[in-house]
């Protein structure tokens, strides 16, 4: 078990099965939550289908993460299956929540005004935003229309957020980093980077063991950027901390003596990259 | 059930679940399955840990799909664990494969001589990359050094392919496409896209349901670019059939009908994109 609180990721979207859709709202939503001090344990991709859905998440429950964070699938179209498929995971209905409802209301009255149309009539589509699963907390959307959705369930957290970056980003650092942080165990994660070049990734490796064996909570990871014939090779060194002073002590120690094995084999080393 | 062969994607790396690499494999291989007439059903993101790995692949295994790529984790490093997990995953044992031993020692040996050093010893983490599961079958790679590897289990089959994603890239069309093709039912993926101004998605929503159930086998997506209030939609139509003149034609009926609709909301359209 890792020191922190896990987390897994579920993107909801035909999109990014077909590769039409780079998935950067998964990076966005890994790096926020490693860097607030949680542990993100898997990410999953799933199409647009209420029983693919409520079967991943299902799948998500059984391994009993702290927190899942969905994304996609919130909005006024067919394809927005997520929360019906959320329920289905859960045994819940789906029933118009009166919060919600009156979030959405207020968003189409406010388009109205400003675009001086009458378009504020609440179409069974635009109600469809506010269909949550019985029990089910909306969040306010800070930059957009449908709400994003809480549910507790045993003792996990499901925030259902919207696939558009900007909205996810936003209702996820409106209302759920808040609740993240009591969760964070005020732990630091910390990264850093360095390229060598001239050193073969197969010499390297046993030089890594033994950073790794004196350094045993720095986490040293080789990312090939060339060919072992003329190697260019980034090592990544990332450690979870208590505070911010020890998670860069130990990764600086880790990187100096990592550096020092390079140098040894005749590599050459780039600047230190501070990634936090 | 879908008309082509189900194919699941299992990334491994933690680099993928710290958000420090945005998962451009997974997009890529999505794309090109996906073209070449099969279905990607699920894609996982998984850390670079034996049982994460080995549980992961059980998972996949039990939802049946006629493949299973895996990405990243064949190198020599400590941290390249995919072959153990898959190995553990399928209950059988790793041991040094004869072929993929030779593959390895060849690239060493070229290595040794064109860069005329003495680099050519076998070292256990160079015979590490020849370790595989027992029956299993290393593929050549082109452009790296540790080999992609091939396991049949059950109806199943599996693709164990590097994180490097020149030599994945590599791999999967020396190796996995050929293969790939012949389960592709002589399908032709087709897809394109419109952009729209200046109608709501929730205006739009019961529009796509009208054409969608016009045109049966045409899948519409709409993806919101701006807001409710200052609309930009980027539709895309999609579809999977016999010969790609059926395919073409399909999304071409059911992009005008949903061109007049738009245009009967006031909407302006952005010239047709072709995607393929």
């Amino acid at each position: 078990m890792p020191l922190t609180q896990n987390v897994e990721i579920v993107c909801i979207g035909k999109e990014l099965l077909i590769g039409k859709t780079l998935n950067t709202n998964a990076q966005w939503l890994a790096k926020r939550v490693t860097t607030l001090g949680l542990t993100i344990r898997r990410i999953e991709v799933v199409s647009d289908n209420i029983d693919e859905i409520s079967f991943a998440i299902q799948e998500v429950i059984k391994r009993n993460p702290r927190f899942i964070l969905t994304t996609g699938g919130l909005g006024p179209t067919f394809d927005d299956k997520t929360l019906e498929g959320l329920a289905k995971a859960l045994s819940l209905k789906t029933d118009v929540n009166k919060t919600a409802l009156k979030m959405v209301k207020e968003k189409y009255l406010m388009y109205a005004l400003e675009s001086r149309m009458e378009a504020a009539e609440l179409t069974p589509y635009r109600i469809k935003m506010a269909k949550l699963p019985e029990g089910a907390i909306p969040l306010r959307n800070p930059v957009g229309t449908a709400p994003g959705v809480k549910v507790e369930h045993q003792n996990i957290t499901i925030f259902a957020l919207p696939g558009v970056p900007r909205e996810m980003k936003s209702i996820f650092e409106d209302s759920v980093v808040p609740l993240l942080r009591q969760f964070s165990l005020d732990v630091t994660f910390f990264e850093a980077s360095i390229i060598s070049t001239g050193v073969m990734e197969s010499e390297m490796a046993p030089l890594i063991d033994d950073v790794m064996k004196n350094n045993p909570n720095v986490y040293i990871k080789s990312h090939p950027q060339g060919t072992e014939l003329v190697p260019i090779i980034e090592f990544h060194l990332s450690t979870t901390a208590k505070d911010q002073t020890s998670a860069r002590n130990r990764v600086s120690n880790a990187l100096v003596q990592l550096s020092e094995l390079i140098h040894g084999k005749n590599g050459k080393i780039k600047p230190v990259k501070s990634l936090t």
